[in-house]
């Protein structure tokens, strides 16, 4: 959990360990803050798979789980 | 795309290439087949996520688009 967060801001869980949840926060902005480049990386939100340059600027909600992906290139 | 695959196979796009689809294929028996541990890998079937772990022995079409993917831990 980054250092500032405001503990009575609830959260959701990004690669497996809780990250506040400001208002209106979307999975691009999260991506912004935490540098990952949307069009480099995939990602998951829950059970909803978008691949590289693919990612929606879906709104996220307490409890979402957010896991950043590496696509493993080539069989 | 596999040297002995039988060119009369639909196929499906495992990590960005073309797979042969034999008949009855499942999630479970492609990582099989490619040697990658269901336990250890998450994965994407068009735009289903599974983590690593739970992944269903779903039964494969034609088409469907297969990714691999690495979870990156920590945020």
């Amino acid at each position: 959990m980054p250092s500032h967060a405001d503990p009575q801001l609830p959260t959701l869980t990004f690669n497996g360990d809780p990250y506040p949840l400001t208002p209106g926060l979307t999975l691009l902005e999260l991506l912004r803050q935490l540098d990952q480049d949307p069009a480099r990386v995939a990602a998951a939100v829950n059970d909803d798979f978008y691949a590289a340059g693919h990612l929606p600027d879906r709104e996220l909600c307490p409890g979402d789980v957010v896991d950043v992906v590496r696509m493993m290139v080539g069989g």
